[in-house]
């Protein structure tokens, strides 16, 4: 298999994390978040919405957006309950992660720690930044009443999609401090065998 | 089952269009998408976004999400593929929807259309509208290319979750008249037995 990656992408990691824990070897080939200029080319005819991650399988059929990939290499394995509302659970919380959750905590990483443009986007980190907290609040009385993970009380799918932006927040100046929760299921999730980090 | 619902949301539409594709009974509680104040006292306990649409089952167990909803119904119907990889090809247009389209389409429709408040959002109204239109045109791309469906040549999960603001997409000032392949996939979900409008 071959990713198109990001190494900075949050969205990338989660299928390079879920990829390590299967133990499933694939290339990856790098492209630039900040100039797009050549998704075009590369990615034209994989992906119409020209985005990294995507995924060439090996008889070259390409696939796009890490939720629908980490579904894809994840269905059968331990990350996706047999249970069928377990399993709509799982993905609720991922479709949260990438209609709430990612567009709030990954916009301002990238806007303050990537883009090399933070001082001309202020009013949107600011209202970004309210978002986001909205976000990790939403999951901290989550967490908190929860078994250990975000679905039961094993790591799923929804753990290494909400996992990815979640543990790099504070690039985009999140305090962690007052989400107890969320930070000792970092700490359980950073602590899995086959782990692998977003710079490996 | 008792669906929190909106009547004028397509995130709403989509989970009615297939329970009614499914034929399965259900009953409504209709809230409001401008006045928010009760969301936390009405689904404190039930989504932790406190969005509609919010589905509670008969067992009392409570489900959040479009696309976790249809997932999670659709399971074992015609709507979801048989084969791993058209299954996955099915949420990755729903992630689509939900990442790229809906943030883009469904928030200038309800700028224009349902906010009130059309004047004092002018620049994002803007931005909205021409994000919508990249979004309208993967799609168009898409459907030129494939066979009558989003994915496959029958529908699927991934066309109710696209059709649901794609149709509306007038309300919010969209012209598909330059979307031809768009124009004829809509028709096609509309001719489908089992059909209900929004306003149903």
């Amino acid at each position: 298999m071959l990713l198109y990656n990001s190494p900075v992408s949050g969205n990338c990691y989660k299928v390079r994390l879920l990829l390590a824990h299967l133990g499933l070897p694939y290339e990856r080939r790098d492209l630039d978040v900040v100039d797009r200029s050549n998704r075009a080319e590369v990615l034209g005819s994989l992906n119409p919405d020209l985005r990294v991650p995507t995924l060439v399988l090996d008889d070259g059929r390409p696939l796009a957006e890490s939720g629908a990939i980490l579904w894809y290499l994840g269905e059968g394995s331990r990350f996706v309950p047999a249970d069928r509302f377990e399993r709509a659970k799982v993905l609720q919380w991922m479709f949260f992660e990438q209609y709430t959750h990612e567009p709030a905590i990954a916009v301002v990483r990238f806007l303050l720690a990537y883009s090399g443009q933070a001082e001309s986007h202020a009013a949107l980190v600011e209202s970004k930044t309210r978002d986001g907290y909205r976000a990790l609040d939403a999951l901290e009385r989550h967490l908190a009443g929860a078994d250990g993970y975000v679905v039961g009380e094993a790591m799923s799918l929804a753990d290494i999609a909400l996992y990815a932006y979640t543990h790099v927040a504070g690039e985009g100046g999140f305090d962690l401090g007052g989400h107890p929760a969320i930070t000792a299921w970092l700490g359980r999730v950073a602590a899995e065998p086959g782990h692998v980090t977003i710079g490996a």
